[in-house]
């Protein structure tokens, strides 16, 4: 694993960048888009690679080239089991890249695809994970433009990585990203949440259990044009994935400096996941999805876009879930069915990894 | 590995697209940029996968975007040990992507990059990555745009494997991919072949030798620009890395249907790397580099070609190493130092894996 400390002399002097919480090795918390994450983006990789683009640490960059504005991302996927209810690590690594691109309100045009297979891998099962590769590329109506493949011996790696880029064009008026979230906008959520989560549980090694869910993982395109049909001027726009609903809604409470109210009771949670949930000690605020968004609207255009979003099918149970307020700014609250208040953290790490 | 086995029935009737060579799993070859690669692209992605773009199979797509003409490549980097003699895992994946852009004469402008560690990695190693990138980056002139990191499980990855994909400019005019060899282009090569592959070779683990190179890994954004000031019509570019020179010439041979010779005594190759490959059984053809590039010139502009890449740092040892024919096409020979010829293969896998 320490390749580097054989080949190269130990780096001395080097200190843990603070607040890394003096944690001297990478946990799986790092990788499960709470705190520890944020931690390890904000103080080691962003002085390291920091660019004006990368500095917005949104989902995806926006950057102009050739006269053209361009949103493009980037996600690694290393989900467990690799097909699951609903969807597979191929359905996601195209998804996630085109929601991500969706979330600066860009349409996503070409995919770049990355295969990172383990020697002793079924070829048969790398036929698969490319075959539901092709049909979501198909489905989101995004061209694969562009592949590599590395073979990393067995032992390492886990079956089938995938990484994907995304590029997509960023239509003219259209600024969306978590800074434009002021007090007053309405928080609208495009359907029910924690889904995704709670199928990929349901399959996993030692924990399989019974539940009538499937992967809500989808293509957000659509749902995102209709909703600038209504409006250019939508705020923000997430996809509460990694760390679920209420991590996508802190991070926008921080990056903008206001608060955010959630009615608990307005929160779409199918009966199935509100169960599973129970069982296992989860919050389904908490819980990803992959086919969902969360959305900051100004007050004045907030029905239009709700009616818009229940008039398209990946937005009909679409739902006013709060707004945004001057008070507790970078701070998420939610208001309890039984009328009191509590604060919606940002969790550590993740509930569960290899999610995604 | 074969979560997919234990989560989902078997594909029953699912057979080997050939000439897969009826491996039922995959090998380290598959990865090794041979044919073994080639066959795997060609006969399992790209049917699944494919899009215009993707298939013209070069080291990166020309796709059109908002009215900018966009180069678009992604590349994935396992090497091992991370750091070597001349470089790291970093600038491989800042300059391969770099590189790669640059074959279709594109300046890169802005890469992604995917982090994926493995639980436990020291911290300190991953701050070295992510500083040796940064620095890469700005010796490259690209920004780092957008990123992603996630976590497995210790015993799964390898402490870091990095992805980039990259985005460029193509300039009005420029038209370069392997299908447009002709006969009667001449063949000119940037510099000393073999040097990164035996660099890494030597500091390989159960491998270590003394000698005396450094990897080439260089960005070869402005080497290119140079050659395009000569002239827009150059006709092919290719950075040999994975397979080498061979594959690289092998790849354009197929793809043109033109036959290319080689001369054996006009190839650069430097004494260290000479010397190695004799004791380890290696041919400097197939060894990869990662700052060189082979170009395809038009007759008429090979001199001036040659002239601007011996002006440049990158190109300074730059020589002709041979021409396209009309005869054996697809076939690339070499006339050797004795005055007969020898056919040169692109292999089937690699000779050394985990290289880049």
């Amino acid at each position: 694993m320490q390749d580097a400390a054989t080949a190269w002399p130990e780096v001395t002097g080097w200190t843990c960048p603070a607040p890394l919480r003096d944690t001297p090795r990478i946990v799986m918390g790092h990788g499960g888009g709470g705190a520890l994450s944020a931690e390890l983006v904000e103080h080691l990789f962003a002085p390291a690679l920091a660019g004006p683009a990368l500095a917005e640490l949104t989902d995806s960059s926006v950057v102009t080239l050739g006269g053209a504005r361009l949103a493009f991302s980037t996600d690694s996927y290393v989900v467990r089991p690799l097909f699951f209810p609903g969807g597979s690590i191929a359905d996601l690594a195209v998804n996630g890249t085109v929601n991500d691109l969706a979330m600066s309100g860009a349409q996503a045009a070409y995919l770049s695809c990355g295969f990172l297979l383990e020697e002793g891998t079924e070829v048969a099962t790398v036929a698969r994970v490319a075959e539901a590769m092709g049909t979501a590329a198909r489905t989101a109506g995004v061209e694969i433009a562009t592949g590599d493949t590395k073979v990393v011996e067995s032992g390492h790696g886990d079956g089938v990585y995938l990484n994907t880029a995304g590029i997509g064009l960023v239509p003219p008026g259209v600024d969306i990203r978590p800074k434009r979230a002021v007090p007053g906008d309405v928080v609208i959520v495009s359907g029910d949440i924690g889904v995704h989560g709670v199928a990929v549980l349901s399959v996993r090694e030692g924990l399989g259990f019974d539940v009538e869910v499937e992967s809500d993982c989808a293509p957000l395109g659509g749902l995102v044009q209709a909703m600038l049909e209504v409006t250019p001027n939508l705020h923000v726009l997430r996809d509460p994935t990694r760390g679920g609903l209420a991590t996508a809604l802190g991070e926008v409470a921080a990056a903008a400096s206001v608060g955010v109210v959630v009615r608990e009771k307005a929160l779409p949670v199918p009966d199935p996941v509100t169960n599973a949930c129970a069982v296992l000690g989860l919050d389904p605020m908490y819980v990803a999805n992959e086919g969902k968004l969360v959305a900051f609207v100004p007050r004045e255009h907030a029905d239009a876009v709700l009616a818009a979003m229940r008039s398209h099918p990946r937005g009909a149970s679409a739902a006013v879930i709060g707004e945004c307020v001057e008070a507790h700014p970078g701070m998420v609250v939610a208001r309890t069915g039984l009328g009191g208040t509590r604060v919606v953290d940002v969790p550590v790490g993740e509930q569960l990894p290899r999610i995604c």
